[in-house]
């Protein structure tokens, strides 16, 4: 038993362990370059500011979509990507109107109180005398069910759920919570309301609302919906608590338009061996109308760029081709995944994998894998490779919206996971602008997207 | 030998394991007790409001630093701590004065030029008519030495060396730069400079200078010294390229007083079973003039009293004395470090470590401990305790600066190691606002340091 186990051990010591330490030095040099390209003169935090202050707000549908569906060509073409395309996608196109008008109307004790909302997207509008109700206050669907039809026919419903901010991780309170902003209009339809409040998903007190995409359900009244400042939110709860019957008046002019042509934006690498397999990583290009949507998902955009551009940069040649796609149509309507999805479908696109950066530009901190156990855990042997930048796990988890149409054909899907704890702040909000965007945060996502490229490229998955 | 093993295995199953279990869930439980606290109705956020936005920039000696020390004895002794002192500590007591003024004197292309500079902490001043000379750019030390006296003799000379963006964190190249500045002003004096300009430390090309301690040497002519904007910085070095001879004009009105009267600020909750041993953890209550001192240090101020406040809050009765300090005078001259180490000394006061809070508000990553192999492998075992908070890895380095004399005491010193990424953007400049700290980030270090003593209170180093 000794004897062979020493020369296990012996030939282990002299042949496999120090080819695979070669092979390591190698990854890490490489993954070294990668970071240091990316920290000392990436492109990304720049690109980021031409599209947050020069395209701006970029909603489906919108002029800014369609510039920034311009700029994503012009800029791919520049990095001499091998190949440049834009890929149809027919989408909704929601139209936010004049600006929105709310408040409290003859509270007992402090009268007219103005309220800070912003409609939901996919909203349909008050019209232009708006709509003044009752309100009644409720955390979740439980509260609809339990009171029944009688209690909330003709009022408006008031969804009062806080995100949970015990939670460390914030899109955990975020999936708790953001259940009601977008399905609570249509269940409240269903009870009789006839216009939906709901408490805005920040993390926060303060002033500024946040939107999101709602959906309505076929064959139940479409009532307007709006978000309410979490401020406003604990004040208008308070009042109805002190006061008991609080009446408000809610002034939406949004809209649902037909839909429109518009399209992802796609850019290649060709593989050197295997061409036809593709390794895809993105973002989505479509912005909520109220900021730049610099962290949502501005940086996802310029960081899957900056991924291959650095690939290309060092002079990495892939064994598989690398595609970068710019999403249309994330926020309301996924028509872009969708679409991608469809065409690779049809087309018979054989994906290794799609990763994709949409939970913000910050530090990166983890990947989360939607994948069989046992490829996440050949995967976190690679974790010492991307330690020494921060990035410390990886884990069996949501990939991301805009490649789960992919995911369910099979493939593979990979999320970049940042630090989360300001995310929410900004999501969605007025406040979610480029100068909340730090460039190191943002070149070391990007370089971290391009380092598990260039690992699930070379040693596959 | 296999017997003897199973007889082993089976008390390490039956006793030791199931027991060593209930401790983990009884710690776990504890610590997710303090993060919950933290981030649900934690305190630190409006206690730095308060300190950012009510008292504000707080230099020693000013009556700012006067207000902060006020504050911090009323605060510990409104959350009930069982003693509240002040420490008295002799102080230097630098001040600004007028502004700073500096311009590129009759450059051949642009003539006048101002730039954006600031004086540095302790520099002596220029008087009220200035000086002005010949700008010589150098990167260090090296290149005083190989040029010699002859060219800089009546010169003003420029360190324009910049800080590393390849390092993944900030602080190495914090460290590698910064000794520039401290030490610079006094190796220009002894090659005969009668002024000098440092590159600021900061991690991006902006418009805001960093000042930050500088350091004159006995018997070397004092030189008066000026940081400059990174975006001055490089203007004026291209500028030097373009034209060769350019002559600079700097005024500076600082001014270095007699030393004052100041305080550390004491709180303590007293130890059940080892009164005498102490667990001190703080920041420093001082800041530079520039600004709020948002994340240096009044996070690690913030932070250290509420560390102190949740155990407190949850009801943990500690074996040993929890004692947080507010240092003052970190920023130049640790003379309350010093104070403290010294009166710990005279007064045979048994620490069993220190712990800091001087690294900004951010979110943290890692602890880093200053102490034999031995004692930090041991710690690394509570990692798992950490990781589902984002503090992942507990490692061999530097404790922090207010600490460090204790250390030399034979004392183990610990610190608090968030995210560094942002750190100098903001870092003693104009930009170190309180709008610049996130709530959550600021309250997971908190938590982060009550959970730690918490540790190490029950577990022993």
């Amino acid at each position: 038993m000794r004897n062979s186990l020493l020369v296990l051990f012996t030939i282990f010591s002299f042949q496999i362990i120090p080819y695979a330490q070669d092979t390591s030095q190698k990854t890490d040099a490489i993954i070294e370059q990668l970071y240091e390209k990316a920290l000392v003169d990436g492109h990304a935090y720049e690109n980021l500011r031409y599209l947050c202050k020069e395209i701006g707000p970029r909603l489906t549908g919108s002029p800014g979509a369609t510039s920034a569906v311009d700029w994503g060509q012009d800029i791919m073409k520049s990095y001499g990507f091998d190949s440049v395309w834009l890929q149809p996608v027919m989408v909704p196109h929601w139209v936010r109107g004049a600006p929105e008008k709310a408040k409290v109307v003859g509270s007992k004790r402090m009268g007219d109180v103005p309220l800070t909302i912003t409609a939901l997207g996919n909203s349909v509008g008050t019209g232009p005398f708006g709509i003044s109700a009752e309100v009644v206050e409720v955390e979740g669907f439980q509260d609809l069910k339990a009171h029944g039809e009688e209690k909330f026919k003709g009022k408006i419903v008031f969804f009062n759920k806080k995100m949970n901010n015990a939670y460390p991780r914030t899109f955990m309170a975020y999936s708790e919570a953001g259940f009601i902003r977008y399905a609570g209009p249509a269940e409240a339809g269903m009870y009789g309301a006839i216009g939906t409040i709901v408490r805005s998903l920040g993390t926060e007190t303060d002033d500024f609302p946040h939107t999101g995409s709602t959906s309505y359900k076929l064959n139940v009244p479409k009532v307007p919906a709006v978000a309410i400042s979490t401020k406003d939110a604990d004040m208008l709860s308070q009042m109805i608590e002190a006061e008991g019957n609080v009446r408000v008046y809610l002034e939406t002019h949004c809209e649902m338009h037909e839909d429109k042509l518009s399209y992802n934006v796609v850019g290649e690498m060709k593989g050197t061996e295997n061409q036809e397999k593709i390794i895809v990583v993105g973002g989505h290009l479509d912005s909520w109308d109220l900021a730049e949507g610099a962290h949502d998902d501005g940086a996802g955009i310029v960081q899957s760029l900056e991924a291959l551009r650095l690939l290309n940069e060092i002079g990495y040649k892939p064994k598989n081709t690398l595609r970068v796609v710019f999403f249309m149509n994330e926020e309301n309507g996924l028509r872009g995944g969708k679409a991608y999805a469809k065409w690779a479908e049809e087309n018979n696109v054989e994906h290794i994998c799609g990763i994709e950066s949409d939970a913000g530009g910050f530090t990166p901190r983890a990947f989360s894998v939607d994948a069989e156990l046992e490829i996440i855990e050949r995967m976190q042997r690679w974790v010492p490779h991307f330690q020494p930048y921060g990035l410390y796990k990886i884990e069996k988890s949501y990939g991301g919206a805009d490649i789960s149409p992919l995911k369910n054909q099979g493939v593979i899907t990979i999320g970049l996971r940042p630090d989360s704890q300001r995310y929410f702040v900004y999501h969605h909000s007025a406040l979610d602008t480029f100068d909340k965007v730090n460039r190191r945060e943002l070149h070391l996502g990007a370089a971290s997207m391009a380092a598990l490229m260039y690992m699930i490229d070379s040693q596959g998955l």
